[in-house]
């Protein structure tokens, strides 16, 4: 069955941490949007520097969650720090969570959890250098190479893609989950 | 009187919030070394991009706290996110609280005060991307200039630096203060 896949990103993108996944997706024939708050092309950051340009397909205004089936969220030291001071980011990432559609996160990708509130009660993992925030936001943060936590996926650094893509694509074919931590009354979507 | 100052940095510190205090603290016939992980130079980041070198003066394992009456954290997106996975970082910069001097945080400079644990019940500021996290771990957060809190002097962006050089210059001339938090018994520093 075909698929849409929703990577949201903007400059400073780790390279590899959309390329890698997108490409990856893409081999199961879905098809997948690179979303970002302004058209045109975002510059990715390959090797501790500037890189490529990649092509906007929709801005957040442009897209709409219903038409997708999943969200990527790739890291990079600059890109999840710009993007978690986009409401329309937060909005849109929400919009997956409420609608139990998987959502990836890799690297520093998880920042943005923290400002949409959707941290709180999972099971996580991130680069370590964003650890404290995450356990500081109420997540349950593990040194894994992948953590699944009813469609949400987390994976560390670029060396960890191969897990990450594999555990994205199982649960992108489950489909739509149960609610995270439906015993939990203060855990809010 | 002569201090000596403190600024901990590594590659990737946003220039304008490592050279416009050091230039404002030298004016007043201060010292202000550099101190880093590793010897040798650090890269600034300019105007959206990799900028000059600067030149290390001592390691974190060549200085001792004590050489120093505060210390100054300069951010960058990328300098602090490096700096905070350092023990011996955070290790330094403990010791300046548990030695009760002044320290300056500006920008993303104060996310190592959360690695460190020094950010519950203190009245705080910092760029608007990591607002989240320091409310998360305990801050006080204000949207100021400046905000000064027994010898803590926190900013939010490079917009911010002629405010808070001059309340670092005042909290350096006051010398070590009280504890912070001194009903709070579970405030640690």
């Amino acid at each position: 069955m075909s698929k849409n896949i929703a990577i949201i990103a903007t400059h400073g993108f780790e390279e590899t941490e959309l390329k890698s996944p997108k490409q990856h997706l893409e081999q199961q024939g879905w098809k997948v949007d690179i979303i970002s708050p302004e058209s045109g092309t975002i510059k990715a950051w390959t090797d501790k520097n500037w890189g490529p340009e990649y092509r906007v397909d929709k801005t957040f205004d442009e897209a709409s969650s219903e038409e997708y089936d999943a969200l990527v969220v790739p890291g990079g030291v600059i890109n999840p720090d710009k993007l978690r001071t986009h409401e329309s980011a937060l909005k849109f990432l929400k919009e997956f969570f409420d609608q139990k559609k998987p959502v990836g996160a890799i690297c520093h990708g998880p920042q943005i959890l923290i400002d949409a509130n959707l941290v709180k009660g999972r099971e996580m993992t991130s680069v370590k250098n964003i650890r404290q925030d995450l356990i500081n936001a109420g997540a349950n943060w593990h040194d894994e190479e992948v953590v699944v936590d009813q469609g949400l996926v987390t994976s560390r650094t670029p060396k960890d893609l191969p897990a990450f893509n594999e555990k994205l694509v199982e649960e992108i074919k489950e489909g739509k989950h149960k609610d995270p931590v439906p015993d939990d009354p203060s855990f809010k979507v």
